[in-house]
């Protein structure tokens, strides 16, 4: 089939492809939050509230596209919800930037770098499976990858609780103060699970 | 265009607008429950209920028309989750008031106050969008602020509850009942934020 | 009518059924968790996970039918969908019996029996519901009561929190403890709920 007939306004795969490098450089400020001393930190946590604010530009301008298209490459409820779903992770990560800001946690546990690990590997598989939307090929490792990091981030969660928790003699304020960032990263890694769910759901109405 | 050959149940926008109202209503008694002392506290919580039961009836009411009309104003889908997601922020605010009144709290941060100030905006802003359901016409002004609403919220309930772990020696028991309520309310705010998304979402279908 | 010309993939109602033996069999693990002294506990919380595992098979066999399937009984979105609230149950109440045996809680206060068994009874109920999605018939008692047992949850968990936290010279770790396994169970609950709105809103769209 050579052409077709109703033009398709291909460029909604760009704006995800768009939205989706949010998410890898959210994930590269969360990085830089646990690595910098709190002095640097308060630029860091600036640069994120920046991203936050671009990824919420570029969901607005999905939607706005989405209102005065003609034609959309899939239901346009379903570009609203990827659309909306993609801003939660960007959402949910800057939150968590924040609050090891505002409690001035200077001794974050080794295995919230873990948790923050498989975020950055969720961020590079969502960016990487965007453009893939075109073809609705080979998406099913993307989200069977995801679902399984998830599972995996789950029960890492609820060890890092433990240890929380289970330590000598702990300080409960400290302790709630972790926790509140250890429970943002992981409603994170839950965002990504939605992206992928919502992924999933599209390619099998379409299919 | 003179008039329509198939009748649509214009009802439906009536049902939305009545439930609309006990958003306004229970933003109202959790303003009550605020300002009044713990002795007349009890009256303002049962009134609440009452409230959040009346909202469940409405909600029930609209699903049951869903149930027996051939033709709806737009999808019994999008009905439904409407219709659902406005009933959940009915449910949040009851449960912030009955937390209040259960810990015997007496002095809620003024912070909080703030918090609920944004939920009575909320909560006129919906009830005033959901007429304009009729005619899909100026309904982003209503979910352009409301998204603005939570995501100052989101930051307000973020140094909220730095105002409550970084303050002197506080009292973990009282830290976590205080953030049992702020954690409510904030979710109430979400829920605002999910029924945006839902009108947002049947607009873009439907227009 | 004697016959269809196009077969409906009716196995989608047998894969419901199985998934929801599921529900079953994790309420009844976790009742056991709750029964069983810390020495034994090991073997039902080893049982659970492989349980939560059987699940998230069950779930994805029903996702690569749809991807399958030419005709499905009701859309494909739905299906999804479902099935994907359906193992959001059995992992929440894996996740709880993951907590008890985490923490090394001994002494579950009383009250989480309760909570323990409204879960079993909305996971027969929902077993029972499944078969039924064949005909999309007597559907309606199984939400209603689905819903009325979330809220009666859902009060009884503020209940729960209240005599957590009024306790005399409550141990604050302790309340966080037993809390993160009471939140857990209480999200069983709200996942419960979620599948009885999917049903309900599928039923809305397919009458």
């Amino acid at each position: 089939m050579g052409f077709r007939l109703t033009p398709q306004d291909t460029s909604f795969y760009d704006l995800f492809a768009e939205s989706a490098k949010y998410l890898v450089a959210g994930a590269e400020q969360l990085t830089a939050v646990l690595g910098t001393d709190p002095e640097e930190r308060k630029a860091v946590v600036k640069r994120m509230y920046e991203i936050e604010h671009e990824a919420d530009e570029a969901t607005h301008a999905i939607i706005r596209r989405v209102n005065q298209s003609f034609i959309t490459p899939f239901d346009r409820e379903d570009i609203h919800d990827l659309a909306v779903a993609i801003d939660d992770c960007v959402d949910h990560m800057d939150a968590a930037a924040d609050l090891i800001g505002l409690y001035r946690i200077d001794d974050m546990l080794p295995r919230v770098s873990k948790q923050v690990e498989v975020l950055c590997r969720m961020a590079e598989l969502t960016a990487e499976a965007m453009p893939r939307l075109r073809s609705m090929k080979d998406l099913s490792t993307y989200w069977i990858e995801i679902n399984r990091l998830e599972n995996q981030a789950d029960k890492a969660y609820r060890r890092l609780l433990a240890e929380l928790f289970n330590g000598p003699d702990p300080d409960a304020i400290m302790v709630m103060k972790h926790k509140e960032v250890i429970d943002e990263l992981e409603a994170a890694a839950d965002a990504f699970e939605k992206v992928a769910h919502k992924v999933e759901s599209i390619a099998v109405k379409e299919s």
